[in-house]
């Protein structure tokens, strides 16, 4: 019987690098895992805490689609707290993770045979659920004279090729970790709406900044959609929630959307994430030694030999150029793997066109395994 | 800035039903709730034991996008003792919830335009996401000859009218509540093989039956996809956990449309699901309480004027013909509301061309409320 074409996007190559590393540590061998993209710690204690509290006397049926309300409130509390920056809870809607706030808002403000531009490296999820969707991508190459970033010009460019429906901007970036300048968002933000393209902040990184603190799309458009999540500064990616900042005229749509296609997010992690806000100081410390990861490699990698890479302004991420000692970063990361234990992800994934001359480093795990990791890859490339 | 026409599919009607509800219930003016579509009940007692075993041993971070193995091989040894079928755990994906099911199962064997038959009346998301998706819905108009279920010759007769590429079936069903018997599956499954229609066969009520056990589609069919949930029979709705079994060749499609889409389900909620199935004296005294609850209204409807209705064979609900009261089912589920404080939902939802005359019962609450909106019905109707 036929399957779909949608059906057959790409997987993760990431996900075969996790297979073979976990492989090698099934072995007894031990393996660095700079390849996974998510904190290698759980929940902050309180919303552990929270979630018990939850299981004891909460009956857990489906909440309303757009979330719970305290946890509405609090994250509308939490735009103006951090940003200063007044959010009617009524726009905010929980996901099950961003992930469907990202199925919400491509079908909500996108038609089948849109065009939507993103920066080339970027997440692959983008490019696969707009291809799952019936949309279309339109990579902008980016690279380190725009820190890996869309900016208007290069934007305008794509114009010229095409029609351009929509833009995703991710600030902090996976798999480069940059991080777009307030003015840099706000001259994208206006440039959007004036040329009717919807612009998709992805602001699922905020929170963990070294530099300057990450913009946020709402300060500077009323049509953007902002996405975020509680995977990553608050550490709780198995819990599945997220959630979305709407424009007025996408609130409708995607209440009628989220009834249809998810009912509602986990409602136990619903009630756990309210204490989330609550945890500044733990998460804080986290973010302390992404920090202290991020400052290991940035010294250890020019040392090695790989003097080419992204700003990693935040997340958890070094983007790195190993045109240098490979055509093929895959066989690259298997090689390096399969000598030192270090896991890294191939850049393919994150650009098809250009990623066989870059890797990504995750940086999220123990310091002790960040800096043996960079003396092993020291020790390799030498 | 532009809406896309599929994020204006229609919201649940049910929705306002339960606004209203609640708005009364705000007053202090007591309601019964015979329009919500969940069990009144939480997690049994082991799931929600495990779930606290599994917040402090478990670092709950992403799981595969298929989902935990022992979860897996649990649902497997599921089929072998409940269906006497053997499943590879290779086949079968942990999804949030039948909702997210659905999703992957759709994009992966339906391309853009495709036609996909189901009954109506029937579940309203089905017909939703597959508009939201970019498939027909080709819409099949069953009634009390058939059980309200579709059947091979309702089936050509759709087929005389236009291709025809999937087909839901679901049993038991929602909102009527019918099961189809195992040869009528059995020959729907060889007609769709025969004509290459792909069935979607939605099995989230298994469990919940009052006279013959349902039937699964794995028992009569290669090439079936199986959508199921801990929702329903397991009482765990806001726990967003659903599966699917899936055909050979969809397994791989699906795995990277999942790995894209959803990365994983709540990986709380998949630990916690493990034990659910360590919990069948509990659940099935609840099955005994719908059963209890079911007899109530079978015996109370007609003395009230209301002598037709579906056969409620399993799931929790009736739907019923109140055409000798009213051709506005939603005016009268008001004024029902409104006089008595019992909510029911209009039939609308199910059936937007013929669901003007008729309503759904849900009796998935307490055996006393039942009773009471049974009472209040009949004096409202004389």
């Amino acid at each position: 019987m036929k399957i779909a074409k949608r059906g057959r996007i790409p997987g993760f190559i990431v996900m075969d690098v996790m297979r073979a590393a976990n492989e090698r540590a099934a072995t007894g061998a031990d393996v660095l895992h700079l390849e996974i993209g998510q904190p290698s710690t759980g929940a902050p204690s309180k919303v552990l805490e929270a979630a018990k509290r939850a299981i004891d006397s909460e009956l857990l049926g489906y909440t309303d689609a757009f979330g719970i309300l305290p946890l509405r409130e609090r994250l509308a509390e939490h735009y103006r707290a951090r940003y200063g920056v007044s959010v009617d809870p009524a726009r905010i809607v929980v996901t099950p993770g961003s992930s469907g706030g990202f199925i919400l808002s491509f079908l909500a403000a996108f038609e089948p045979g849109d065009r939507v531009a993103l920066a080339a490296p970027g997440y692959p999820a983008y490019r696969n659920i707009l291809v799952a969707l019936g949309l279309e991508p339109v990579e902008i190459p980016t690279g380190p004279d725009s820190a890996y970033q869309p900016t208007v010009p290069l934007l305008r460019e794509m114009q010229e090729k095409g029609r351009i429906d929509g833009l995703i901007l991710a600030s902090p970036a996976n798999p480069t970790g940059s991080i777009v300048s307030s003015e840099g968002l706000a001259e994208i933000s206006r440039y959007c709406d004036e040329q009717g393209i919807r612009l998709i902040s992805d602001e699922i990184y905020h929170g963990i900044e070294f530099e300057a603190r990450a913009a946020t799309a709402l300060a500077s458009s009323a049509s953007a959609v902002v996405v975020n999540s509680f995977s990553k500064y608050f550490s709780m990616t198995g819990w599945r929630l997220g959630w979305l900042v709407l424009p007025e005229d996408m609130v409708r749509p995607v209440e009628c959307l989220g009834q249809n296609l998810f009912i509602s997010a986990s409602a136990l992690s619903q009630h756990a994430a309210v204490a989330a806000f609550d945890c500044t100081e733990e998460l804080d410390a986290l973010v302390a030694n992404y920090r202290r990861n991020r400052d290991i490699l940035l010294e250890a990698l020019p040392k090695a030999g790989i003097t080419e890479f992204s700003r990693a302004d935040g997340a958890f991420y070094i983007y790195a150029d190993v045109g240098r000692f490979t055509n093929d970063s895959a066989e690259f990361c298997r090689r390096l793997l399969a000598e030192t234990g270090v896991a890294l992800t191939p850049g393919m994934d994150f650009d098809p066109a250009r990623g066989n001359r870059f890797v990504r480093l995750s940086y999220a795990g123990a310091t002790e395994d960040v800096a043996k990791a960079a003396e092993r890859i020291g020790d390799f490339l030498s």
